[in-house]
């Protein structure tokens, strides 16, 4: 990784999820699907980013919307059921510069999360709002409120079934933590969805936004809407968001870590994000991927994982979107 | 900070918060029942650590289930209102051999969250559960449930009253984000409890426990329950407990930064926990403090505040409780 030209630095970098995605078993439709709702994501978020006075925190939360709009990913609308075949979104924010951070966890009647979690940031005292509190909290400030029904769709709602018809038939408790690469190898095909930006003015931001792990039970929360877990941005460092697995992530205070590798052990992005993911979160038994872009528009895309729904835009408008691990590193 | 003779390593340190405490304005008696409860916890938190096969985990979930307890601390019985006037309790509890956790927030109606954690920790899938799904699940899985009542308390209720009828006077925001510092000196006088363990095996552990900032909305998470925030247990590094301004703490991410710093930068656990203290939170307008215990038996407690109730044990049994500044650093 070197520096890159002013024109061919990332300014927006995304993902859709990590997981057992190969080339042979991914259907054709899919494929297009999320290759095309990745490159609206990015085309979004970058008219946001880079149009005057478009900041890191903007260009985030729009690509994150399109995402979450989009019912193939596991964010929004398309989002998994819990076992109580409830729908409970998490979503955080953070800027870079200020360290200023909006999270939510468990909400159930807000459409984009991301927005709303940038509301908490920019207007409530606290940074971590829940449950039906935090869905009042923000429908009170200008949130977009949907009914429950609006998050479901067809297929979510047959893979919950499915699920818990073996895990009767089984009579097992349903995926036991150590369990979880074999789990996230069938349940996170369409996972968590999230970007990092930077901005002219040299600033980065991140969001993640996520419908959590499928069959979790209501009540849980994983490592999206955690600062430091799932979702960070330090202008001294790198902002980060992070897919999969997300016990794990949380354990190891992923995103945090992979700041603290980048600012006080100066590995390189790649390194940084690999060290977390390969030597502290796989002996654990997880696995997943991480989206990283620092302030000379460098970035990094690991996973642990077959695959990653990822993409990025540089400072010139290219767009690329990448699904294998055998496609091209940016 | 040196190398402590086997029988002078500290095992045990733990927390009641930290504020404006000074010797000129704390009550003779709240200063003998704050002196008393934290002796109590450290000789609770002490046999439980200290008996044949006794763990960190069981040093840390006795000590601070001590302070749930005593009505003078913000955690578990006598905890602070919402502006709602409810109390939803947070707490979380770390393991720094295996970087196992379990953690809850928003539940209402467990008597010691601490415990109920570690049962998360040990018995559920996830690591972070919230809300009234959380205190079912605990219930399922043998928590003490009270009602609501139980954990009111005159004081807790009186200073909530006054502040709502000096915020309804002023007609302004309660507690912006800004005015931490002086909402700090008023509200965090008796705060989160916490406490961190080393066992004869060589394992760190950390816990805390916390009714979360007075006057907080229904549905706010501060650090403690967020496992790289309040609370951290790493053996490779530190086991930590903070204790402040909530939203400040997960910013900066501060206990998984303490130990970053530890571990990656060499820093002694005062330098580490001063740096994280005065030069990333104070800095944001926060304050607080921090327990720090590493495997040779060093611990730390620093803090920005004027006082913090802190207290250690010894190998050899001996116990000290600190409160000001002026007292001397074990």
């Amino acid at each position: 990784m070197t520096d890159r030209g002013p024109d061919e630095r990332i300014v927006l970098a995304i993902h859709g999820g990590a997981g057992v995605i190969a080339r042979e078993t991914l259907p054709a439709d899919v494929e297009a699907a999320v290759r095309r709702d990745l490159a609206d994501a990015l085309t979004a978020g970058g008219q946001a980013l880079l149009r005057p006075g478009g900041t890191s925190l903007d260009g985030v939360e729009q690509a994150v919307r399109v995402l979450e709009d989009s019912p193939v990913f596991n964010a929004g609308r398309g989002s998994v059921f819990t076992r109580e075949r409830t729908i409970e979104l998490d979503a955080a924010i953070m800027c870079g510069q200020t360290l200023r951070a909006g999270a939510l966890a468990g909400v159930t009647s807000l459409k984009n999360p991301i927005s709303a979690a940038r509301t908490v940031m920019e207007r409530c005292e606290h940074v971590l709002m829940i449950g039906a509190a935090a869905d009042r909290w923000c429908a009170e400030h200008g949130a977009e409120v949907v009914p429950p029904e609006y998050f479901h769709t067809p297929n979510r709602l047959l893979e919950l079934e499915e699920k818990l018809l073996a895990a009767a038939k089984t009579g097992s408790e349903i995926e036991p933590r150590t369990s979880s690469i074999a789990a996230l190898t069938q349940d996170h095909r369409f996972g968590t969805v999230g970007a990092v930006a930077l901005d002219r003015a040299g600033n980065l931001a991140a969001g993640t936004s996520t419908g959590g792990r499928s069959m979790k039970r209501s009540g849980r929360v994983g490592d999206s809407p955690l600062i430091g877990a799932g979702t960070y941005a330090d202008n001294a460092s790198c902002a980060i968001s992070a897919t999969g697995d997300g016990e794990f992530f949380i354990r190891v205070c992923c995103a945090r870590t992979i700041a603290a590798l980048v600012e006080y052990q100066g590995l390189s992005l790649q390194r940084a994000g690999e060290e977390v993911l390969f030597r502290k979160i796989q002996p654990l038994g997880g696995a997943g991927g991480v989206i990283i872009l620092n302030r000379r528009g460098e970035a990094a895309f690991p996973f642990s994982t077959l695959g990653m729904y990822r993409g990025f835009l540089t400072a010139d408008g290219r767009i690329d979107v990448q699904i294998y691990r055998e496609d091209s590193v940016p």
